[in-house]
């Protein structure tokens, strides 16, 4: 039984064993996870982000008991970017794990995309389709930080949450358009700390100068207290209303139609690119143009034009 | 005569309206920059890169007034991303023109990228370019953040000169580490603020750390005061020893082979996928691929395959 029959079986293993490929970048994942496609689009997927330190893992950690408690099966994908910085989010994943290891209805996994063939929101995408393809009712994607790479990731969502705390200053303000824009649901966690009040208005006040057209989502500003569990089950209920306003809004077909084309063109891209250097690989080829070039005896634009008309004439 | 030409004649209006085509995107400025690119690789570039409101255009101003009173002539490239953040830098930017306006061995130019075909980086380097072909001895590349952006642009410079100020807090504690790796010439600007001796013994220190084998370059750490013209010259100095040591040591052939790789792979991957652009817009292909995928009816990964097939057996 091929490794893709295995995880629509349900069989965990097989589904932690296709996702170290991927994660290692290994093609056969490919071959896998094109038998799969055509079983999956029923998981409902949701992001979280957020600065590093706003408490997401354990905000997370308490969405997934909730997730549970209404008889969902939950899967989690914590992003963790091979870098020394994420040790601490290596160990939170560890203590997460032993608090759900017993529940077959939670998946956990980390993917650090060391090997990662078309960027860190392909392996996501990817790892995600295969815990559809598990099975998991909910998809949990939680990001480290709130930079560029972080925004594409939850591009994949259907239900994009920011978390935010009170207290983080001018930090917050200099990412904060950037961040109004992917929001679907905005979350103050830590909401005992002082400053939760004001953070939460200003959050509002913002949200409420974006320019949202009629029969829009109208993003909410929640606030929890994920250590103490205080306001996860409104911010349960509220992810269930914005997937209810995903599917009968018709939002998920313009959503799909997007996540298509970026997936194809940036899969094409790397293809064509993969294409032109194994046929470089063949004699010296690539040497010769890139000294040429270094000498400034040929431009870069005329050397590529001749190496693709070389590929298209053979 | 064709713009080219001109440019390599001394013609600044004709350098003007090329990187114009450069920023805009149009296909026929790379036309021209094919006809440009033999007679380059003349001019030394630098990169300024640091936080905002480090004060790096004032350090610019200053050294480009330093690098004139020694006799070269400077380009200066000022990277103004399309948004609406980058005010103050156009401004900033007119004050400058108005100073060197009446000399003709100056020449500044932002560069918004409105339509850059290949990415900020490219273009930058492009315009680099047109200034080096243009006869600038000295190509200062000025960028606005700290951002990957920011990195993938000084790259580009063959001397990266990292800008900084006292005071910043945490902000600069999160980027130093990345920023470290980059910079060949740290700044402390705004010296006479307090708290300037520390960020430049800290910075100091951990650059000591940085594992700097025998015989390479060891950045220093400088401190200015670029509104009182405080510690220009000899931060020009140390940018002529970087030049020197660029050459002398052979660094400069392997930077030079890893820019030209970069830009071969880049525009490679570009054409490849503008040509598959162009084959789909046939029919409804595209169209038509991007409904299946949305309805799991075709896997991604299989649909791009299907047309690569395609695409070379025509």
């Amino acid at each position: 039984m091929s490794l893709a029959e295995q995880v629509l079986e349900g069989n965990i293993r097989a589904a932690a064993r296709l996702m170290r490929d991927i994660d290692d970048g290994r093609p056969q994942a490919i071959v896998e996870l094109k038998k799969l496609y055509s079983q999956t689009g029923n998981a409902f997927i949701i992001g979280i982000t957020g600065p590093p330190g706003a408490g997401k893992s354990t905000l997370v950690d308490q969405l997934t008991a909730s997730f549970r408690g209404r008889g969902k099966k939950v899967g989690v994908v914590a992003i963790d970017p091979t870098s020394p910085f994420t040790g601490g989010a290596i160990l939170g994943d560890r203590i997460r794990m032993n608090r759900h290891s017993c529940d077959e209805g939670v998946f956990i996994r980390s993917l650090a995309t060391r090997g990662s063939l078309g960027g860190l929101s392909r392996s996501t995408s990817d790892v995600a389709l295969v815990m559809d393809a598990l099975g998991m009712d909910i998809v949990i994607i939680e990001t480290v930080g709130v930079g560029q790479d972080e925004v594409d990731i939850v591009k994949e969502a259907h239900t994009t949450c920011v978390v935010m705390v009170p207290g983080l200053g001018d930090d917050i303000q200099a990412i904060k358009a950037g961040i109004l824009e992917i929001g679907d649901i905005f979350v103050v966690n830590k909401a005992d700390r002082e400053g939760a009040d004001r953070t939460a208005r200003e959050l509002s006040t913002m949200l409420d100068m974006r320019n949202t057209a009629e029969g829009n989502w109208n993003p909410k500003v929640l606030k929890t207290e994920a250590q103490r569990g205080t306001g996860i089950e409104e911010l349960t209920d509220e992810f269930l209303a914005h997937r209810d306003f995903f599917l009968s809004s018709g939002t998920i077909h313009h959503f799909l139609k997007e996540r298509s084309q970026r997936h194809f063109i940036g899969i094409l891209r790397d293809t064509l690119l993969n294409k032109a250097l194994l046929f470089m690989a063949k004699d010296d080829y690539f040497a010769r143009v890139i000294t040429e070039m270094s000498d400034h005896r040929i431009d870069p634009y005329s050397a590529v034009e001749d190496l693709v008309s070389r590929m298209m004439s053979k």
